[in-house]
């Protein structure tokens, strides 16, 4: 999984951002880090990346298997103690897939990727989409661009249906498993998914093997589950999904896709998008292939037929321990995933590789009799493609050990050259960028937190520029979905953080047989350097938060980014309202009937109903109130002076429990699964954040009385903290 | 000739827009405007197209001037005084083109327009550029995006010279002669211009014959003349073309491109820009073909060889007269040209049949014993295309008696279905929607004033919504130039008008061998409705400034939008300072280098000087006696009551002279032939207005101390106009 265009990691660094101080970093800590430092060999990460990618190792895969096994030696080698854990997952297969263009002419796409090394693809998975359901659907064809919400708006205003029909979108703007969802909701009988080679083809730039971008027969593979609704083995939601689990039925299982979905490469959507008729797509619908985009629906027929082997797989997450000699029981774990689609060589290996270097380094200190404070967890999940499989259902069966011990997440996943792109949870935002601060470049003379303030001075807009150039803290940006964070952070309230290099890669080779030893070297990570620049930020970052008396965490970036939050809740109703009320005028004026273009039918979406305004003092005034409190919190935290053991303890529990308190029970409306209630994957975004979840998704999809509760269990939520934040700060006036 | 994508005719609405009362209409005028209107017949438009577009006709070609004497004999016919003025114009045409990729392939580029009807095309000039230079030219080739300015600051960004290369450039973006200029002032050898399929071809919609746009093998053609310095036969500037004229030598003359230049098809050009290497070009200047656009420069190595024939050729505009009754010595001049590239049914027969039947309509009026108060004068011009040569030697040879006689001059040119786009002399902008309002859109059930209204109130933004939204007066556009309103508003200050409806015609076959009758019925204008259209609009302003006993000019829309103007200049200088203060921000911070990605140089063009404060307040102060003294104006001239023959006289010189008083006789700093102050084509855009262009020009070209000296001169000029204008008003006072 993970983003990957280089706008995204741009537009992650373009958060809110203000200027606070993270903790002092003693003598002692500086020297413990430098001794890390010097331990990390950036040829451990080439040799661990040439063996984990040597083959396809897709979760139930022989090469899987003996990758976690691997893995598992090494960290046990290292001084870890180790475990693998096995669980038992829904992993669908193919048996058949085809997809047959019936008319105007005959076409049967070839659906294969043809690889440049036999040996090293033996046994990979053709391009399919995971939890695509078995079917036969035939129908007549119509191009939906992207296939999220918006553009189904679009083909309303010009009256054009797709129930009964079988849609083509192409990748990108939304998580893909969104696509079949909007298409299902809007009566399509299947969903054809394609790689156009303006968004990571020729387009971007030379194509795989002479350069690194998707060749004109790369498919990119992936989940079709609805995982904004929960991630994880689709048949235990909430449970681990041991031996012996309580499992749904298939037909009962909501996450499962409602309508067959296939992947395909655009030399196989050629055919198809050029057997289409009518209207000429909008402008903005239109990719890089060399014909004109139309939206149909028809001439064009197509079949799509689809069977899959539904059986359940082993997945292996290796866990390595290494325990706290003061506070045993407060973990710090760090995770990436192993499993791939096929090879994998950047996702998941590049990180993966990464993060064991990382783990290697930090057991090399303990040579010297140093041990970690708290106890280090690290973690190699499994079964993350399909759907964040391993790590959920780990943190699902060890939910409640979790919620009493677990400090901090720290993901990462694919890596490649780049700036610095950090997201997760605010609290944790200055003692990011003050590590970032001391760690170089491999490319340019400057740290890579220069980089990252460079990037957001240079490509940035508005006010985000004006702060990277005055000088204030960068921002870390609020995490969707897409990584193994997602059970830690949005499920069980565990602070998380998202770390990974990226930008400057060529990264065109997403889930498909291309994504190798050979193209990462070439145009993603040339000598691992980037590799080791993760390594040196993540563990640095596990360090300081595993060494800390104190946790290192500052409440005034949280609340100053949830009142940023806020304020963009307030104005996307303005905008709602201004939107509405601009197109009840230009209909009532009868300015829209004075431009229907000739051949366009006229026919428009109905007026929505007028958006009312909602109530949102309940959320202003505890954001207020949280804000007093925060200050009040960060400036005690910075205080001065030995600290009672009792009153420690006492506000490390309460920091803790911070991103908990954030969350409740009872979850989002409609998807209790995620309980946070200012991070989580949008239910039509799948990667892309919603903040304020509750609120702003009510508001989104106008239902107004949801709006109105969901603003008062947040403002409750959020005044509570305020509370603890005060009784906390009292806390720490304890000082000597 | 002729602007041609729906953007531009969008782009005319969205200027500056108030509410102003045009002239009252009385019954005995709205009596003669119906007559007109029953006497337009649709069938005339297209008998007349079939003639005039049966065979290529270009300027200098048999079928030119056996168009020229059908035109004169039916103007003749229907009771004008007519005449064929010739002149002896400079107009190359191809002896010899040859284009050849030498490396690291050899491909011989074909050049050739495959035609539907080989009679109908017979003697058809192929694709070439006017007024490039003969030569031999071979190096090595670089990918220049659309060739402006912009792109060769973006070029040096990255360390890339075109000196002693050969540059390739897309058409769009600027008027094509700018290319060259450019590219030359660069110190390239040679320069291909390419039509990209993203532009006008298959990413646009189907292509011709199956839909509108331009095929692969489509050419466009097009003068280079360095027409923003002067256009006309680049031999004679100022004096017209006339037998025997004293004539400048080729070498001598400014306005000849100064690299060969050479149009091809996407066909042709496919092959080279396959051919290049070096960066990917950025996101921006990457067309629709189906490559990785790059840079270069190579390894493409092309060879460009051109000869031309520089004969002079003969030029027949066609004059035709009906005398005023009342004011004999106040012309009201109405043209569009005659010439083609090759058939030209769109460009420009479309707009020369409405303006015949406009005149036919108009003389049918005449045998009820109606004579027009004022002189009507229909000119149709030829040799348009290579740099409107017709119209500007008549012009030239005419001027004093113009100076002294014409009241306004109202063009049109290429006509399709679509929007009504008036743009102008802003003293006429009531007058235009005035006459708007009464014609009917012939598609919708509105008239085509509420359908521009519509456009700009649904595709329009901010302010200029609001304005449309608000029912206040609709805009007309600042003309910059691209056809024959030119040499009347910017040379001699002639108050001008430009009218046309466009925007929804498929239009992928500008000045290409496809521009064919069959052409324009399918895909621009089926039935010729919007000709007929076209007619009741022009022929209803012309009505109404002939038969005005005051001419129907409004200052205060002048005034207001140079206020605008004013504004814009204002914010200009602003905007230039705050982005060199950012980019010395990003240089001395380190920001600039962070972001330097793999494999980029990291060059940077060097730092501008810094951008002074530039004294405006004698233009602001200008502007503000303008807008009184044109409230003064408006409110005397909108008043009711006889007025005094000598004052009548007095106040109606005053608006003949209007737009000559804002112009002067030493023109624009390096650029005399053009004496307009508020309007003119850009230096660096062709096509392309610039408003109050001494003073903007000299800001955006950093000339500070020109900028603030012509600040003064237009500054005083305007002065002078409100003294002029409340002496105007006070002669309004002595109304009966």
């Amino acid at each position: 999984m993970v983003r990957r265009s280089a706008v995204g990691w741009l537009g992650m660094a373009c958060a809110a951002m203000a200027a606070h101080a993270g903790p002092e970093i003693s003598g002692e800590q500086r020297a413990l880090e430098e001794r890390f430092d010097a331990a990390l060999q950036r040829s451990n990460l080439g040799e661990w990346m040439e063996r984990l990618a040597a083959r396809p190792h897709h979760v139930g895969s022989a090469q899987g298997r003996s990758n976690a096994l691997f893995m598992a030696e090494l960290f046990e080698s290292w001084g870890y103690e180790t475990r693998v854990e096995e669980f038992r997952v829904l992993f669908p297969t193919p048996k058949r897939r085809a997809l047959t263009l019936l008319a105007p002419e005959r076409f049967e796409a070839r659906l294969e990727e043809p690889v440049l090394d036999a040996a090293a693809s033996a046994g990979k998975l053709p391009g399919y989409n995971a939890y695509s359901p078995d079917g036969d659907v035939t129908g007549p064809l119509v191009y939906v661009n992207y296939g999220i919400p918006e553009d189904y708006e679009e083909l309303a205003r010009r009256g054009i249906d797709v129930a009964g029909r079988i849609v083509i979108a192409r990748y990108g703007a939304s998580w893909r498993g969104i696509k079949p969802k909007v298409a299902a909701e809007h009566g399509a009988l299947g969903c054809i998914l394609y790689s156009d080679p303006r968004d990571d083809g020729y387009f971007q730039g030379e194509v795989y093997p002479e350069g690194g971008y998707r060749p004109d027969v790369g498919v990119q593979r992936g989940s079709v589950a609805d995982m904004p609704l929960y991630p994880g083995d689709p048949l235990t939601p909430f449970e681990g999904a041991v031996e012996g689990a309580a499992r749904l039925q298939r037909e009962d299982a909501p996450t499962l896709a409602r309508i067959p979905v296939l992947p395909i490469s655009h030399a196989d959507a050629l055919p198809l998008l050029q057997a289409l008729g009518g209207p000429v797509a909008p402008e903005a619908w239109r990719g890089g292939l060399p014909l004109t985009y139309r939206i149909g629906p028809g001439p064009a027929e197509v079949r799509l037929q689809l069977e899959f082997d539904w059986s359940l797989a082993p997945a292996y997450d290796v866990i390595a321990r290494l325990e706290g000699h003061e506070e045993p029981e407060q973990w710090v774990i760090r995770g990436n995933h192993h499993d791939a689609w096929v090879n994998g060589a950047t996702d998941p290996v590049s990180g993966m590789v990464a993060l064991m270097e990382e783990a290697r380094a930090i057991a090399t200190l303990t040579r010297d009799g140093w041990r970690p404070r708290r106890t280090l967890v690290y973690a190699a999940w499994d079964a993350e493609e399909p759907g964040l499989l391993g790590s959920t259902e780990w943190a699902e069966t060890h939910a409640e050990e979790l919620r009493a011990k677990a400090v901090v997440y720290v993901n990462s996943d694919s890596n490649s050259r780049g700036y610095l792109s950090a997201g997760g949870s605010h609290a944790l935002e200055p003692l990011v960028w003050d590590a970032a601060r001391e760690v170089q470049d491999p490319r340019l003379g400057v740290d890579v937190a220069a980089r990252a303030r460079g990037a957001l001075a240079v490509f940035g807009a508005g006010s985000d520029r004006e702060r990277a150039l005055a000088g204030r803290t960068l921002p870390i940006a609020p995490l969707g979905s897409g990584s193994d964070y997602t059970p830690f952070l949005q499920h069980l309230g565990i602070a998380s953080l998202n770390l990974g290099f990226g930008g400057e890669g060529d990264y065109g080779q997403y889930h498909s047989a291309y994504d190798t030893v050979d193209h990462h070297v070439r145009f993603m990570d040339p000598g691992h350097e980037y590799g080791v620049a993760l390594a040196r930020v993540a563990g640095r970052v596990v360090l300081r938060i595993s060494e800390a008396e104190l946790l290192p965490f500052r409440l005034e970036p949280l609340a100053e980014v949830i009142a940023g939050y806020a304020e963009e809740v307030d104005d996307l109703g303005k905008r709602m309202r201004a939107e509405r009320e601009l197109e009840r005028r230009l209909r009532e004026t009868g300015h829209r009937a004075a431009v229907v273009g000739p051949g366009e039918p006229g026919l428009l979406a109905p007026l929505p109903e007028p958006v009312p305004h909602l109530n949102l003092a309940p959320l202003q005034n505890a954001v207020e109130a949280l804000i007093a409190a925060a200050a009040a919190f960060d400036a005690a935290a910075g205080g001065a002076g030995d600290l009672p053991r009792d009153a420690r303890d006492d506000v490390n529990g309460f920091l803790m429990r911070l991103e908990r308190s954030l969350g409740d029970e009872g979850g989002l409306p409609g998807r209790p699964w995620f309980r946070h209630h200012v991070y989580a994957p949008g239910f039509y975004t799948g990667y892309g954040v919603k903040t304020l979840p509750g609120v702003r998704e009510a508001i989104e999809q106008r239902r107004w009385e949801e709006a109105e509760s969901e603003v008062l269990k947040l403002s409750g939520l959020l005044s509570r903290l305020a509370g603890e934040a005060e009784q906390a700060a009292a806390r720490l006036s304890d000082r000597d």
